[in-house]
């Protein structure tokens, strides 16, 4: 359904990338495979662009000849700095600034809910809140988002930034009932803000349609994205399969679950 | 399931006003219909004023007797100025002085979505936030809107006023897939501004239960309106027919469309 | 579902805690009853301990060796100050101070409509509104409210308030279409209020899954209750049993209904 | 300080505009003058242009060749519905529509407290509530504000509308001792939104430095205006002119103050 | 500059009530005094009325007569919760039943900052957000404000809530920099609760003219409460003579200052 | 005033740096001076570690035995994106970890206009909208402020991020009515974020006290900060050298002014 000629998928050898392979022309009349890996089983509306998101000219020349961008590559949870910053920042960074030299119009991102995994699980946001990060890794979520704010305001590329929660095949602790994502429900927001006529910038939020729930929705409701999956199916496998935890441990007060329990990186690592 | 003895129905012989006719005695015991020119096929419960909105005093005798008004005349899109001065303007005047003096209870007003057009497609509003409007048109629809404030808060007449999107058969364009208004809904809606105990003055948006939306309803909850089609219903064939456009065209980018695309009606016309 | 040892119930023997008990050990895997009169039929799980509320070492007693309680016991309903005062605000007292010196964790607190009763019906509020009780029972509810969030901001013991609406077998009158709150719904948001990984201080609103309404019950969600009755299957028979009434009666008018219309309890009684 | 060129003055021979020619150049290097009769003792600067409103032809000579408008002409309270209509909304629009046709970049409105009179004098509202009128004159100020709003978001002029309180020499009532504007800061402020670099569209309030206040200025800081009169100094004496009143008296418990007290025009007269 | 005829003054003897005394007949033409012990030194316009307020008949005659109450009795810190109990709620209670059945008009109620205590000295609050005491005390002064809302919505006595802040000769610790209300600018605030037209239920902010804020007074602007003491003065001085602190200790960290800090008064007993 | 033992002061050989030495042992006991070059005049309390920003270990070592920085250092506006990444990216990151290592309490952080240049002039916005840069430079603002709220949130660090307008000598283009931050009162403040008792995460405006504003600075009133100079003084100075401009040139219309019309800075240079 999208009216896009040439998409560019990053991270699509990850496990989302290779999920949104799946919506084939949905994304684009010839959509453009990239990761740092060459990706397998092209299909011919896709082409194989193996790149490092650090690597500037590698990436502008994969963007080149694109009008839309699908961007889920870069480090996808909490690690060195040195990683989120090249991997994220200075990758971010690229992505769009490819994207403006070479006219891209729309740009769908993989922002994380732990771009505000600091709400306390009782609280219900939107996409207007103030950013309340969890870890680097949320440092760096909430750097492309003013990048993307950055790039729409002053030059017009349209982008969607989907925090999303927790894309598995299946909820198997607590909080996943809340930021449960469906592979489906994931492939078909993308699809959504790829055919949406207008997103301007725009905050959405990705989880299914889960019962729980501490995010509203309501100021993304123009893309139409109408999920077809509950992590209700699952509650009571997962009740059976875990305790309730203590409410005071940050892994259960906050949104971010464990990304707040945990510390530095650098300590962790110790 | 109206209370209402007898109901007066502007604009009866349009497109809307037909399909309202259908609610038969859910509008009230008696339906007084009136538009410029007569109505068709009366039933036993309906009676023919046929009369010019400008007219006071064609108006003060279709509306004495009547405790309730469904105002739906008027000029129903652009035009030249005299034709939404006296139309709509001076015949929203002439319905709510009328109403004033021969004691009516309740108006359902059909305002429009002109009358916010100049929300963002990528804004969600809800019935509170200040009017933007689209042309002359949604100029005089927020005239009407802030009389009824006006008589019900001096005397007490209660209206709910309908931002009605776009009532139509079936949608046919991408931006019908937010503002979509099936007749069912629309008649439903009006049936239950009539039949809620209490609406004192309110504004309800008036679409479908889409998918897509701009608009937040839930200040107009309390109408208990459950809406039953859906545009969702023609998103393929509406996406097949038509291209995605320019998202900075403002028949793209705002919520009236095409109406905000628009110049002067008079700068139109040459 | 609930991983709580022991729970306290208050007001076992009446209406609600009645229905309550049908919850099982989805309370709490031992069950302690509380009324003024002994409780009948009790299952393996149930222990009964009949108490005045106002009778801080009774009260205390019953509460020792729990780990939650759900409170449902008090005057519910208008009444002489002194009743309000001993059962509701003395009562409600004894169960904080009592669960602080026990170490409860969670209490679910049946608030009331009665505690926001003088909003308007055509507004729409959510948990956070200022209160605006419409009885000296309705000023008992706010005293409770404001001491589980006293209590739990001093001593971290957690606490929903569920503001129920109307819980009766079926709506009965024109508001119930908005308040009803059936038996099952009740009982899964109690339930729900015990399974939930943490609460913190809420406050949610009991109504079952109704078209009308004027509650916003976001920032509830993460409770994940999903109503499944609605008022709604009884919309005809109530709007054929009832007449519309004046849009200008407080019962009509405000969201607390008959208690709005109502003077002080001293003199109603003369 | 306003770099216009040729301002039109309308309303030039009432108490406002006769305060207003004080500004001089202040308006624009050259002032145009207008009311229904001849303004008298003209300044070098200033030509006369007598019309009225209701008269486009009159209307779009004397709009000609200006670049800015300052309109305080009309009915300058309530009246008779033609009166309204043809002083205030046809006359509102003539001015509108020829400002486009001859491209004025900036329009100052004397719009008013009645646009909003229906608040309570309890409430502090900002330029963004909704309108709710207290007569039909004020029905006609929000009709020009959103004709304002209109003509800003399709052709791009610019407009600040005033909700002047009261402007009389000196404060005389205790309603005046938060509404009343002096005449040296109600100049003051027109030549703020004359000067301010950008103005977009504007709501502001036109009161002075009161301690007693209704109104939250802050979306209106930009004009940088700083009020040097104050109601305070007259406290005392209309304290001791005047009487408590009834709270629950219209004209005390609104801010719109007697209008708000007062029926309709037509039954007034009787 | 009142017009109230009698007003009662109770806790007369205390450190704020003696200081309010000296706002001679601005509280009422003539004033009674009420207060556990006789009142001394009465002024030709004072009476002397000591009472218990948990004395429902003794406050009863003493309101007999009256048409405005300024409520600065009861229990003024935290205590045992059957002092709270008696004094401030079954104290409250009584006043305003016993405003009802004598037809008072208008109550001043002497709030706190104990009754938001709970909010982050680095959050701004207004008088609409929820509640949040940090004591007994704390919720009895919501119990009170509660109950006037009651009285107003009800049966339309109207009432000021001042939530003080720190009432003393001088502030002599760093968060008096921002609680600090002058003796001389409390009495100010008492006086404009009296002389304005309407005050409905209302509440408002007790701190004089301080650089430091945690509150936005704005709600209550329509007093016209203008402080002309700044704590400012003494900033030096108490610097000098305190040290920073940790800024997580509880009296640091929350608006409610050492109240935070304390545990529940039986405890602290021991 | 301050409590505070060391501070690091960054960029003090630059503009501001080198005013706030000026403010001597407020800023701590001690004052260690970085910048890239020597500063000079080192007073008794003042020691220098020049430095590079992007060098971790320089800044651990300098950051080493303090309890709190003010880093104003960093590159100053819109320049290459490699200085951006390293001077206010890595740097900002090289601040917030050495401070975590070595257990510093606070640090005041020089944010700017620039995070949130695309409002529009005509808006008045808060610490608590979301972000909106205008440049690459910007976006490494909102980069540093998410970094605080993350250092916060996780490890006890408080920041106050002031957002500073336009801190030069005097006032000399009519946006700088609006955004001028004197140098006096650019002391005052960051005294004041030092001396407050909690800071917690905290945005604050740097502006003096200009009529002209579209920032709301009531959500950082604790500070208690009261500036003391105004580009007032300068207005008809400023207006008399300056034209007034097209409104609708970014550089006008926006809040960030004239970095909202430049385009990207490699696009610039050549």
């Amino acid at each position: 359904m999208t009216d896009f000629q040439c998409t560019l998928l990053t991270g699509a050898a990850g496990a989302l990338g290779t999920q949104l392979r799946q919506s084939g022309t949905k994304l684009g009349k010839t959509v453009r495979l990239s990761d740092r890996r060459p990706c397998e089983n092209l299909e011919a509306h896709e082409e194989d662009f193996p790149l490092d998101l650090s690597d500037f000219e590698a990436v502008s020349k994969a963007v080149k000849g694109c009008d839309a961008i699908v961007h889920m590559g870069g480090q996808p949870l909490e690690g060195p700095w040195e990683t989120i910053l090249n991997s994220n920042i200075v990758g971010g960074y690229n992505i769009y600034e490819a994207a403006r030299q070479h006219g891209v119009k729309r740009i769908v991102y993989a922002s994380s809910v732990h771009a505000i995994g600091y709400y306390e699980r009782t609280e219900t946001i939107d996409g207007t809140v103030p950013t309340r990060p969890d870890s680097l890794y949320g440092v760096s979520k909430t750097f492309v988002e003013n990048l993307a704010r950055y790039y729409f305001d002053k030059f017009g590329i349209e982008t969607v930034c989907i925090r999303i929660g927790s894309s598995f095949p299946e909820p198997t602790d607590r909080r996943h009932l809340i930021t449960w994502l469906s592979y489906a429900d994931c492939r078909q927001l993308v699809e959504k803000c790829l055919s949406a006529p207008r997103v301007g910038f725009m905050i959405a939020y990705g989880m299914s349609n889960n019962s729980e729930a501490f995010w509203d929705n309501r100021t993304a409701a123009v893309l139409g994205y109408k999920p077809q999956d509950s992590a209700d199916d699952y509650r009571e496998k997962v009740f059976a399969s875990t305790t309730q935890g203590d409410p005071n441990d940050p892994a259960v007060r906050f949104q971010g679950g464990s990304f707040c329990a945990a510390g530095h990186f650098e300590d962790e690592k110790k």
